[in-house]
């Protein structure tokens, strides 16, 4: 069977911010503005790699039933990492529902993607049942998302957690046990030693 | 965060029968017939240990275009535990494109849930796609399933490949080295204990 090189779209799940805060007695929502840095670092590495295309989920419509604090803390950073990397020129698209409140206005433009670097798909205000109800109109709504090689996921959780089943279905799935603020470029160089070593079949 | 007892539905991804079959020098399409004994040992576990539903993923309209020897063979040993755990009074459901002459003819009436034990939902010439254009005239096909808490795969794949994107979105998932023949009652003794001390947040 086929060995693959480098992925052409990595999905990327930074969870783990407040855990991250609370084992350091800080309060959750304080997690949060420690996952922009990585984030930045993450994605200049990608660049450098020449990775074609990255997801990052940033969060969820369910995410937005926590305390308003958590709420305006992971909005803010999501905001801050978005219009930072647009600036550094990433071909930049926000997927998720921009008919809610829950949507930052700031990044209205970026329903449209802009810019012509590196694919870098941020969702924000995202929910799997949004997405795929689309199908009824169509298309899924993430139609411009393509399939997704290989998923990283901080923080020890072993499940999708509704990040774009479509695109999941033949992605390779890596767990880091860290905790996202605690990023380090090794966890991104093992996904990928560890994703080249995986047979690709595709069901055939 | 809450601690789960119990999954209420697992799913079952039986990988590896034809690495299995290599690597004891038979041929690949001979792995298959020793997937189904293990199965009913799988079947029998769960349903002792008073799990209420269960899906096995048994073969795919992708895998339909592997060779003929091999098509055989899977649809041969899918049909022998199907019609078995019917006998022994599973409520068996066969979810699959029953259009198609990949089809098993055998399975057709079960295309409507039959009998009143453990739900056993079997994916027979299941495709996710196929499975998600239900939505553009209403609801997926595979309604009738529930949402997934565990799935468990053997073969060592980190993957879904294509195994209910739906029901699976906030499946904790758990892989098991060994190829399918090889299956012992420690693999599920071993992810049911690592799934009760997985936190449940379903993003709130």
């Amino acid at each position: 069977m086929a060995k693959r090189s480098l992925p052409k779209h990595v999905g990327f799940i930074p969870d783990g911010n407040r855990r991250w805060a609370a084992s350091r007695g800080l309060s959750k929502e304080q997690g949060y503005g420690f996952g922009i840095e990585p984030g930045l670092v993450l994605f200049e590495m990608c660049r450098s790699l020449g990775i074609p295309e990255v997801s990052v989920y940033c969060f969820t419509q369910d995410n937005t039933k926590r305390p308003s604090l958590q709420i305006q803390a992971f909005r803010s950073a999501c905001v801050t990492f978005a219009e930072e990397i647009a600036r550094q020129g990433a071909a930049l698209l926000v997927v998720g529902d921009e008919t809610s409140s829950q949507f930052p206005p700031e990044l209205r433009p970026f329903r449209t993607r802009q810019g012509g670097g590196m694919r870098v798909n941020l969702l924000v205000n995202y929910g799997w049942e949004w997405d795929l109800d689309g199908l009824r109109q169509g298309s899924i709504r993430s139609h411009e998302v393509s399939r997704l090689d290989l998923i990283v996921r901080w923080g020890g959780g072993r499940r999708l957690s509704g990040f774009l089943p479509v695109q999941s279905v033949y992605a390779d799935f890596y767990v880091v046990e860290d905790y996202w603020p605690d990023f380090r470029p090794e966890h991104l160089e093992q996904a990928l030693g560890w994703f080249k070593d995986q047979d690709q079949t595709l069901g055939g």
